[in-house]
Order: structure tokens, then sequence, then C-alpha cells
């Protein structure tokens, strides 16, 4: 440890700053509390001016579930993306015509493709604090259950409520920890066209081999346009249908950007921990990101083992191999950032300090005195069965185990009123869940299926006794210990036996009763049937859990925030899907010692890295107009080429794809997709050195769209500025 | 080859001129000649002065043989590569007294230690230009082998002639491919003893993982002492021995050198080719290297499969699998550039340039005319034979096959008189050949010796018809076709009847006839002399080859020395083991687009790089000093810290290895070690763009030696200068 001392004296006069230099996700009204900053930082806006939903530029921002996009024409032209409008083109791609492969545009709007059934855009139109609505009413006598309950039950009601209206899709979302709730009103258009995307070798170019990679060279953009109903209302998909008009659209700066320059993303970060406790953050790091990235490699060794490259079986579960690798390869990043980094040591520095400004005043102490011990109580019992819950969620992986879950579990909801029921299986969620029991099949191969919970289940049997499910066990003959073959008998009976498997199954059981499930002969319903009751406990318990820490976390939030407040430092919420403002510099870093990560990749690059075949197998014609320098009028003339991708300092999180990054005035130079390697960690830290954005380049995007696919049609249809942010006019050498 | 097509435009202005900014191996004496583009670079001195070996600074340069080093004190002591000294800290180490780990220092005169055996200092005191006493009387009409022979005999003469003072060790070097020859004087000091090296976790540091890897944190110093008789003449080891007293040593300026800095080293570059034609690049890029990049990795596997980590028979081969390594990856780095980059287009441009050139004028016609292609008729001849070349030279790599045939040609040689004798078997090598004789068996294996060779002759039993040798055949009977059981038992028997794999066996045939080896029942014996006339006639041919090449690439390159002279461009010759100068800036370069080296790295960074484990194992006393940034006097202001390794432009190669790296003044600031990555393909092209060298930073010396491992009295000894060459006064953090 001894390395870290020095580091930690250095770090000690930073660390009761909560926000230092980009860092934050900012809620649109925290704007002008940090408005010093953000003009310090370049922004040419009052920040009131981005305070309104309403108005320009927030009125653009629109979120595609997951991802975010924004308007770009006056025609409700949307851009995001590659990889977020990658499931459309997916959609209407066929063997004979692959638009993943070569790319999609529309010369018109009639030649504008339905987006993947499901594809919404969704406008946040109100945003309205709730609190007292939702936790008005709790006392602290009520138990960790009624708690939770209370709560579930007064935000379904607010959601029900303003979903009154159909063609809005509602949320209640609690920010620093619980300690307030908003009320999330979104326009929710439902017929969403594909207009445009690049071929995958420009907008997936790298592909997973520079996934969280610098340097970058991915064309990551593509177009929507929205549609509403002749009455300008939301409709489903009409061949009569008009594009929408939305209120306002980003100007697009054909300039883009040069190092140094202040720029901002706005848009819908999923979600962070950076106001988890030191006791959290440790358990996470040494022990469940362990856990959870060997499992994930383990599965995926068994896949591998279990099916040729190429074959039908591996296929299915190509999308699952990726997310597997995906995910095992963040999580060895995390640890890796972690083992290197001082996030706990400031964590727990900052508790420390915490706590002795709380100590130090009778009235701070009575108010918050137990908030931090009472979290860190609750987190230490509930990580005596983390074990537990982490191998009953791998086991979930047997598509076929939670097929009979659900199922079974939507009978008994079912029989409740709607409201009443567990989420995700109210009426409002049916349409999906049928989906997925229809989909289930594309990716289940049942060897696969059958060695997974096979894999699992010895990692069950391991569990201690307290640990264990009672029925589980007997279900399988676990109690006296695992024996391989007479599992393998069992599991072989059982698979045999289900009829899950088959679609129209799967969608009968839907519509049939509890009584029905309890009297059914497939196994894998049995088992559904069986265990119910000590699964529901587990669910119980962690509601409980999540109840109880009720009382202490938003807290121990208000005490910070107090904190911070004490010395005129805001405090920004762990992201939550919801919309944030996020703003910084163009700005390189180093990696590591003796290398810099320069802010811009240049075409040439491409070149460069370009081997002719996948991920990095550039389209010819892209790679003979590089060669032939035939860069129209994009070159950046400090670069003396176009530039491809640049980093950005900004605080982002996935569900930030696709937003648009915009410049000083709030004009669109780019689009940001991904951030560094050093970045991953940003979900629990953020780090001021090694946090970095990627974007890409407008000038790329535009060249690429005028010079490789001919999108001139889009490039004539959005509002193109041909000067810098700062007044340069752009100057473009000749071809 | 389309995105050839524009790079090449962009090169064509630059073809034309051999020697770009920081290009070029100089010979002393050309240095007026370049005076202006020193001056440019920033040299203080006369460029004069550097061409003057007795006279500062080249009388403080001497060669370890295969490395380069310097006088830095008036005692001679002599600062090189910590992987130069390597050798003799190897050689008294001992496991109770690791000095290889521990590293090693003396404090005081009597406790240094003696240097590996046969290791000297060679001293150049005399280069005299020797072409007419070489090739003086050779004739057009002499047949290759004469010609080589008759340059072979005046050479050998001189070189005797030369070497009557036992004390010189003397050479005759023919560069530009023979069109000149020198005769290089070198005093040979036989005492030398070991001084100083740090722990190998400093002077290793990174080991063979950052090895031509850049960003690099190597220490790479370590120390000898030169020891003369009381008269001042070279002497064998003895206590009475004293120090050599150098004319001239260098002064060591602990400011270092700052980013754009003139430095220049000088040294013993070991081999370049950059003046092979394009049919012969080709070859060894399309053909050559990939095949011996493929045996080398074969003979790995090989030694992998048949040996356990950590066993006996692994450590034996430990350094022929680092070598095999070593080379496997330096041939798919030059493999690797020489596929991305325009090295044969660009020798296909100035072939055609200067046969444009060459035949404008009927004179110059009738001169050089014919010796492109006479070059090119007889390497093409000679690439039809480079597949059994190769084989053969692979199933060299069996040690007993070798020393028969080692062994055997003594017998041969030694009937005849020394001059006459081929090289390596003069008198003058009996000791370094009975030392190679009796080293054999601390890194042989006879299962490993059998399968190589095996695995080689299924090589050699695909070769076509012309090219094996009958004998070869016969002996393992392969005339028709490898037969895998039967050569299995014919090598067991001959493994198992051998007796070469006894020492004293080995050294017992030094002395034997010609006679007796005809008569010896040792099968590798029988071996030998059955295939001895073969394998002469396939030595004599390429020996003719080479006779007839000197009639042809002398001319070639006489042309070129002139068409460059018309354009007023001087030309330096490939490296050759004799003494040159290379100069440049400090200058970090890009490897990849979106990536930029920096030209320093920092002592944070091996804090960052430490994972405790070998070889990134920095010691705990240097972690602990940087982690409390306890830097002396050695911080470099504007890192606010200590360099550790710095880039340069500089034109190296294997043989430079521990030249001193001097500044504007000539004053010592570094020493060079290696070059990145990208430069591997420097012995056969040299790009500005990429081709940087890799210098440790005297202030990292210093400071280790200072501050972790007490080396005072060796920077008391030396001359420190305190002030940057600018003139700017070190400044230096207060600790």
């Amino acid at each position: 440890m001894s390395k870290l001392s020095s580091l930690l004296l250095c770090a000690i006069s930073a660390v009761s700053t909560l926000s230092v230099a980009d860092e934050g996700m900012w809620q649109p009204h925290q704007l002008p509390s940090i408005s010093k900053e953000l003009t310090a930082a370049g922004l040419e806006l009052n920040p009131t001016d981005l305070t309104n939903l309403t108005e320009f530029p927030m009125g653009a921002i629109v979120s595609l579930g997951g991802c975010t996009a924004s308007f770009v024409s006056d025609q409700a032209l949307v851009v995001s993306n590659h990889h977020c409008v990658y499931g459309s083109v997916q959609y209407n791609s066929t063997e004979e015509n692959n638009l993943l492969k070569n790319g999609f545009l529309a010369k018109s709007f009639a030649e504008e493709l339905p987006a993947a059934p499901g594809q919404r855009i969704y406008v946040t139109e109100e945003i309205t604090e709730v609190t007292p609505l939702i936790k008005g009413g709790i006392t602290t006598a009520m138990k960790g259950d009624e708690r939770y309950k209370f709560i579930d039950t007064n935000s379904k009601k607010l959601v029900s409520q303003c979903e009154q209206d159909k063609n809005y899709r509602c949320s209640v979302v609690n920010f620093h920890g619980g300690l307030e709730y908003y009320l999330f009103k979104q326009l929710m258009i439902r017929d969403v066209r594909l207009v445009h995307a690049p071929a995958s070798s420009v907008g997936k170019y790298g592909g997973d081999i520079d996934n969280w990679m610098w340097p970058r060279h991915t064309g990551d953009y593509g177009f929507y346009r929205a549609y509403v109903g002749k009455d300008g209302q939301p409709a489903d998909y009409s061949v009569d249908n008009v594009p929408y008009q939305p209120k306002h659209h980003l100007k697009v700066n054909k300039a883009s950007v040069n190092e140094d320059d202040y720029i901002m993303v706005l848009g819908y970060p999923g979600r962070t921990n950076r106001y988890r406790v030191a006791s959290e953050v440790e358990h996470q790091f040494t022990w469940a990101y362990p856990v959870a990235k060997s499992y994930r490699e383990e599965i995926i060794n068994l896949i591998h083992e279990n099916s040729e490259v190429g074959s039908d079986k591996r296929i299915k579960y190509q999308n699952e191999l990726a997310s597997l690798a995906n995910y095992a390869k963040n999580y060895g990043s995390l640890i890796e950032s972690y083992n290197k980094g001082t996030t706990l040591e400031r964590k727990q520095q900052l508790e420390a300090q915490l706590s002795t400004w709380i100590n130090s005043n009778p009235k701070r102490k009575a108010k918050y005195g137990s908030a931090l011990s009472g979290i860190n109580k609750l987190v230490n019992d509930s990580q005596e069965f983390a074990p537990r819950s982490y191998v009953l969620s791998y086991m979930a992986r047997s598509k076929l185990l939670t097929t009979a879950n659900k199922l079974h579990r939507l009978a008994i909801e079912k029989a409740k009123p709607d409201l009443e029921r567990q989420r995700g299986y109210q009426e409002r969620d049916m349409d999906r869940f049928a989906q997925g029991m229809k989909t289930i099949n594309r990716r289940l191969d049942l060897d696969i299926d059958q060695k997974i919970l096979t894999h699992m289940l010895t990692h069950y049997a391991a569990l201690p006794e307290k640990q264990r499910i009672k029925e589980l066990d007997q279900f399988f003959a676990l109690e006296n210990g695992l024996n391989e073959t007479a599992l393998k008998s069992k599991l072989d009976a059982i698979y045999k036996t289900t009829e899950l498997a088959d679609e129209e199954t799967r969608l009968a059981w839907m519509n049939k009763s509890v009584e029905e499930f309890n009297n059914s002969n497939d196994p894998f319903i049995q088992l559904a049937v069986n265990t119910f009751k000590s699964r529901k406990a587990i669910e119980d318990s962690s509601k409980e859990l999540a109840g109880n820490l009720q009382a202490y976390r938003p807290k121990f939030m208000e005490a910070l925030i107090a904190y911070n407040k004490s010395k005129d430092i805001p405090v920004y919420a762990d992201a939550n899907s919801t919309l944030r403002v996020t703003y910084g510099n163009v700005k390189g870093y180093s990696p590591k010692d003796g290398i810099t990560a320069a802010p811009f990749t240049t075409v040439e690059g491409i070149v460069a890295k370009d081997t002719g075949a996948f991920p990095f197998d550039a389209p010819k014609k892209q790679l003979d107009l590089i060669n032939k320098r035939q860069y129209g009028s994009y070159t950046k003339d400090d670069l003396n080429t176009v530039p491809v991708n640049f980093l950005g300092t900004l605080d982002i999180t996935g569900g930030n794809s696709g937003s648009p990054t915009l410049n000083s005035k709030a004009e669109f130079v780019g689009l940001v997709f991904d951030g560094v390697y050093e970045s991953i960690i940003g979900g629990w830290d953020y780090d001021a050195k090694l946090n970095r954005s990627i974007h890409v380049d407008v000038r790329y995007m535009l060249w690429v769209m005028e010079h490789i696919d001919g999108a001139t049609n889009l490039i004539d249809e959005m509002d193109i500025v041909e000067m810098s942010a700062n007044g340069e006019v752009t100057t473009t050498v000749a071809e």
C-alpha cells in the first residue's frame, strides 16, 4: 500500500470537493447554480436558458429509451448514434438487401423505413418534483417492507394518473438515494422511421476491438425521423402520418471544434453509483465484480466449447456472447482502475470528514448521526447473501428456467388489481412481455441452456447451507451434495420433457391460472411452483432492505449536500436515466506515462488501421477518397485533414449514447458515443485526469454523408453554420 | 495497392535524397561535409573537432566488442549499458551473492571485480584507408572465387601485419559494398573490471516485454574500469595493474536535455542494409523474414512442448528461447513495417532515377551501366537456393551436428598455414573456439537437440531434388522421402552412440587429424565427414557469389555516390561495426493516429507500471522514494519530476548499445540503449517520422546512483557540469 500514501496526500485537498472541473451530470434546474463554472469553461449562452425543457436547446433533445437523440431539422429529422439505430437497420435487413453491411439512405421521405417494433421517441415535456406526494406520510415506525410498499404504491399511482393520456409515458424517479422524487412526463412518438445509416464498416468501424478504446475511428451516427398523425398527435405507423414539427431543433456547425473548446452534452445518462458508501464500494470491487467477471468468463467458455464457430448453435448465442464478453471486459477494467487508483481511500476520507462535520454540531448529530452507520449495518447484513444472489442471477441465464418463473409469476400477479402488481407484470408491460416470450427461440439452444444451468447448479451446490433453497435442493437432489451423473440424467429428462421451448406453449401459459400452474407436469413449471415461496421470500427481503435503506440513505445524502453547501459546492445526483447536462472541453489525456492521447483522430488513421477484414474494413470508396485527399470542404486547417473522432472531458455514462455534442452556442458539433478505457470506472468515480468522452466529429459525419453516401438531401435539410463558435470563418483547402 | 499511390506521390520528392534530416551513420572524416546540417541541428563544436580519433571527444569513445562505451573519468571509469556489462555481472553472481538481482557497487578500486573472461575494451587509435592495398591487382578477368580469395588474402595479410604488436586488434572492413576498405587498429585492454551495475530490476526494468517499446523505464547503465600494467601497456589481469589513463574523458552534464535539444551518439553500430537493391529487399521481406520467423516459432514451440517450465531442461534453453523469440518478434515487426510502408517502392523509384541518370550520359553508361543488372542477375540466381540455405542454417541449431562439423573443419584448416585458413579457424581464434566447446553442455539437452534436428530434417526432406545433399539423404535414408518411424530409430541410435555430448571428448577432437576423423565411429563425426565435400561446395559457391558481387556492387555504390554528389548530397556507408557519428534531436513521435509518444518518461511511470512481479518489480526503496518525491537535485523543472528515458531522432542500430548520448558541447547526457518498435526496420530503411532512439536520461542514472545505490564515489569521480548546454542554470526543487 506504500504507493498510495503520497498519492493520498495529493488527493486530500480535492477530497472534500465533490465536483471537480468537468465532473457532474447536472439536472437542468441546477445550471444557474454553476453558472460561474459554465461561463469560465466557455459557455456563451445564459445558463438559465438551459433550464427550460420546452425552449431551445433543451426542447431539441429527445430520448430513444436507452439512448439519447436530437432534432436537427424542422421536419423532425433525428440524429443519434449508429449503435442506437442499429436494431432498426438490422430489422430492415434481408439477405438480399443487407442494410447493416451496405448502410441505408432514404433519398425522399417516402423511402424511409419503419424502425424496429417498439422503437419510440420520447420528448420530455414536464419534470415535477413530487417528493411530498411520494414520501408524505412515511413514519419512522414503518418497517422496511411497509416503507417500500408505501413509496411504490404512491409512485405507481402518480404514474398511472399521468399516463391517462395514452400519448405520454411517465415515470417517478428518485434522486439522491430517495431524498427527492421527480415525475417525468414524456410525449411518446410511436411512428419512428429509419432515414439513414452509414455502412457498418463506417458506423461500427473497429467493432468490439476498438470499443472503449482510443485512438478511435468510428462514424457512430444514424438518423431517424419522428412521425405523428395529421392532427399532430402521436399515432401508430400509417402512410398518412406526417413528420412531427418540433418546436426547436439544433443548428449544425460545420466548423466543429478545436482543442480546448467548450463543449457540452445534453442527454439521458443511465446509472452511476458515485455516492455509494465505502463499504459498498469495497464489496463491489473486491467481491462482486471479480465474481461476476469469472461467472461470465465461465459461461463464455462453456458456450465456446459446446458450439462450433459459424454453427447455428453459435449464431443463436452470438448476442449473448458479445454481451457476456463486453461486461467481462468492463468489469476487468473496473477492477484494474480500482486497484490502481484511490477510489476507496478517497471515499473513506470523505466519510471521515463528513462524520467530523456532523459530530461537531449537536443538531446535525441528532439529524444525521445515524445515517452512515445505518447504511453500513444494512449493507453489511445483505452482503452475507451476495453469493446466493449472484449464483441465482447467473442461473437465470438458463432461458427455460427464467421463462417458467416469469410465466408462473405472471399468473400470480394477474390475480391482483393492476396497480398492486409487481413492476413488469402490469397491463402496460404486457406487449413487451409477449414479445419477449416470442423471441426466445431465436436465441435458445437446449443443449447450451442445459449446460449453463448445470454449471450454475454446481456453483449453487457449493453455497453454505444457510443460503440454499430447500425446494431447489430437493428438486435436483442436492441435499447431500452434487452427484454429477445423477444431475445429468435428471436434467436430460427435464429438457426432454419440458414443452416451454415451444412458442405457442409459452404464449398459452400467459393466460393460465395459478391453479393450472400448480397442476402442470412440465418440470420447469413444477420447479417454478415449488421454489416460488422461497424465491418470493428472497425478493421480499430485498424490498425490505430497500425500504430500510430509505430510512438512512436520503439522510446521508442530505447531510452530504448540506456539508458541501457549507462550502458552496453544489452536488449533482447520480445518473438515473433522466435529462442531464454535462460540460467541459475538448482535450487529450495521458493514458500512461510517456504516452499522450491526441484530442483528434484523422481519416488517415482509418487507412493505417485498415486490414480489409472486419472490423477494420472501411469501404473501398472511402479509402480511395482518403488516399486522393478528396476532403471537399471538411478539412480542418490545423490538422490539414478531416478529423474523425475527438476527446472531451465530459462526465457521461451509458444512456448518453447518441447525445448531441454542442459548442458554446449550443450548436451541434458531434455526437458522444463512448468513453475511453480509463473512464469505465466513471460509473463509480470521476478522475479528471483520465476521464474522457469520445465523440464523432461533425466534419467526419458530413464528409462521409456528402462524399461517400451522397446523403446531400439530409445535409440540405439541416441548418448548417459555416463559422466556428469563436467567430472564425471556416476556411477549407481547395481540392 | 491503392493505399500506396498517394503516399508514393508524397514520398517522391524525398526519394532521390538518401540522407534526410537525422538519417545517417557518419564516418568521422565525413563530418566536415555535413557541417551545415550539424550546425543547423544545434552542434556547438566545430564539426572538424569530431574527426580526430585521438582528440576530444572521439578519444573518449571505446568499443566493448558488440557494444559501445565511453570514458567518464581520468581514472578510466567506463560507462555503458547494463545489458552490455550484464555478462560480467552474471559471471560474478553466485546463489548466495546474487549480483544480477541485487546489483553491484565497488566502493573502492580494490573492490572492483574481474569482468567476464574475454571482455576487452577496444580503443580505436588509427583508421587508414587501404583500398589500393586490398583491391590493387584485381582484374576483370578474375573469376568470382579468385576475386574473393584475392581480397581475403590481402585483408588477412594486413591484419596479421598490424597485429604484430599483440596489444592491438586489427581489422580490414569494407565500406559501400567493397568500394572502399579501411584498416582499423584498436588498442586492446585486457584487464577490465566491473565497477557498478544497478539491480536488474532497475537496469533491465520491463525486461523482454518492454524491449523495443515506448513508454520505457529502464535504467540501462553500468560501469567498467580499464586497467593496464604499470608501464601503461595492456596486460592480463593482475592485482598490480593500475587504471588506464585515457587522454580524454567526457564531462557529465547533470542538466540533461530538453525537448528539441541537439544530441549525438558516437559509437560502433553493427550492421545495416540500407543500400541493398530492390530485388534483395523484396526477397528478404516477402520470403526470408517470413520463413525465418516461422522456423523460429516452430523451434520455440518444440522446446516449449518438450520441457516443463522451471525444469532443468527448460533452463538450459532459456537463453536460446529468448534469442529465438527476440528475433521472431523483430522479424514480425520488420514484415509489418515493410507491408505498411513504401520501402520497396522507394527503392524501385531510386533505381529507376539512378538508371536514367546513368543512361543519360555515354561515359556513365559505359562505367556503371552493367552494375545494377549484374547485381540483380547474381542475386536472382542465388535466391533459388535460399530454401536450402535457411533449412541448413536452422538445422545447425542442433548443437551436436554443428559441433561435429566444426571440429572436423578445424582438423582440415589446421593442416594449412595460418593465413590460408578459413576465418574462425586461425590461431587467433583458438581460445574462443575452445571456450565454445566447453560451454556447450550448459545449453544442451539431448532430447531437445534431437527433436530440433528431426524437425529441420522434415523441412529438409521437402526441398526440391536439386537442393538436396546426396550424402545427407543417404545418411538419414531420405532418398525416397521421409519415413518418420525409420528416422526416429536412426536418430535414437545416433544420439545414444555419439560421445560429443562429453566436454573432454570434444576438446580432445580439437587436436585430432583428418585421418582420425575419417576413421571415427561417432555417427555425428561420420555425418560431418560424409557431407563435408557437399557442404564445402555450397560454401565455395557462396564465396564465388561474394566474389562475383564484388565486380558489381562497388560500381553500383560508386554510381549512387556520384549521382548524389551531382546533387550535393553526401552518402554515408552502411553500418559495419566501425566508429560512426549520428546526430539529431530530442523528440517524440506519433506511433499511430491519435496517439503521441511524449519525449520523456518519468519515475512516476515506474510506480504506475509496477506489479511487484518480474519484470515490473522496481526496488522497494526506489518506489518509496518516488512516492515521497525525494528527488534530490535531479528534478527536471518542466516535468516537475525525474525523467527516466527520452526519445531521440538518432539513426542507430545494434552495436550502438552503450554509446554515450552527447549534447551540443559533447557532454554526456545519457546512454542510448534501444530503438522504438517502429524503428526495427531501421536496418533497411530510415523513416524520419517513426525512427526513434531510446536513451537513459543522465538525471535518472545519477538519481538512482546517489539516492538508491549510494554510488557517490563514482559521482565524485566524474566531472559533473551543473548547467544546461544552452547556458541555463539547473534549478532544482528543494526536498
